[in-house]
């Protein structure tokens, strides 16, 4: 059977999260229900490189799913795409080794977190970025980013309810950058918790603007207590953007 | 009276059209209703530095208006933005000179024309991009836009009610970049006809398309004649993205 990968982007907002569930539009269940209907077969499982949370966006997300026949690769991202218009794309389409999944093959992966910084709303960014008025210390921001580079125990950053068997994880990269009003949070890593990205942003933001009950990042890390740190930053800030492969 | 100065930034698809009508929302009447609410005072009328067409989107806008007492310029932002949610957004407000008029003070303008080219249509970026998932020759596109920097009779880009007394027009910059899947055209000048941008772009894309019947840019403003250039694009491409002024 054949095995193909997609890249996909989604707008979380309009998805209950990536997982199938029943009555509810979910990133899995839609990319069944509609490769089923252009592929004229029952495709069941799409396979991804990781769930993605309620109303996170993906700019580059890896899936796979098996079919009987060889479909057009060339003609699928059309087909998809405008079967899901607006909500999500299908942006390349290729045949790969029969042994692959987008989880075993994902070596790193990077998020992305948008936060507006200005008086005015988004005008052209709703439910993509979050806004913030108030004054932010970007300075203290960008160096706090920095400094959870590494190996560590990220007990402090994890969801009550995250079912990983270790709360350990290594930080490729992660850096605050400011581009005009956007303040951007990017993190790279091998694999990462449950809301864990989102719990350093809330954290990050929380230090940004002198909250002196956050001290920083390394010891609240130190702590290992979920209460230590700042409140988790709402989904619809977050895009997962690319998933390394190695193949 | 004080002289008031905004920077807005407006999502056209919300509005029709900038001018002032009777039962139908355009940014001049909600700029208007809103800073009366806002301020206390009937405020009008709010001048810009030109009109943008239905649908045309608006980065950085100057527009200015008279107002009884001098309001509170910082809290001006944010109390205009927060009752047009999601579809103007006030960038900057500050007072400046009783003579100042954003029509006289605006020096050259530069408008973008984003084009989305891939085969899935936009997610993130709906009703701010054209969406072309044909094969366009970007180089030839990229060649052609060069063409038409300099002082030039644009009578084949004007619309037939275009009501300005000269059809001549110069142009600064005009320039198609790629970034990916998007093709922008970049376009400064000092003024522009009605539907100029918009034509010059309708008719690179022909090129691009490889539709012979559309030479080039020069020949075709050389035939002073509507007919011979291509269709309007849509306007839900366009942004106005800044005005530089001469104070």
């Amino acid at each position: 059977m054949p095995n193909i990968r997609l890249i996909v982007e989604y707008n979380g907002g309009a998805f209950h999260g990536w997982q199938w569930q029943p009555n509810l539009r979910t990133v899995q269940g839609e990319l069944q229900r509609v490769l089923s209907v252009v592929l004229r077969e029952e495709i069941a499982p799409v396979e991804s490189s990781g769930r993605t949370d309620s109303g996170v966006h993906a700019r580059r997300q890896t899936v796979s799913f098996r079919c009987e026949a060889l479909p057009d690769l060339k003609a699928l991202p059309y087909s998809v795409s405008s079967l899901l218009k607006g909500d999500l794309g299908v942006l390349e389409a290729t045949e790969v080794a029969e042994d692959y999944h987008p989880r075993k093959a994902a070596h790193s992966k990077q998020y992305s977190y948008v936060i507006l910084n200005r008086p005015a709303p988004p005008t052209f960014e709703w439910g993509r970025v979050l806004h913030l008025g108030g004054r932010l210390d970007r300075e203290k921001m960008m160096y706090e980013a920095k400094t959870i580079v590494g190996f560590h125990d990220f007990t402090s950053f994890r969801s009550a309810d995250c079912g990983a068997a270790s709360p350990e994880r290594e930080i490729l990269e992660s850096n605050v950058y400011v581009e005009g009003d956007h303040i951007v949070y990017q993190v790279v890593g091998k694999g990462f918790l449950k809301q864990m990205v989102r719990n350093i942003v809330g954290t990050i933001i929380e230090i940004g603007k002198g909250n002196t009950a956050y001290p920083s990042l390394l010891e609240i890390l130190e702590q290992r207590d979920r209460s230590k740190a700042g409140p988790t930053a709402p989904a619809h800030g977050l895009f997962l953007d690319w998933v390394k492969e190695e193949l």
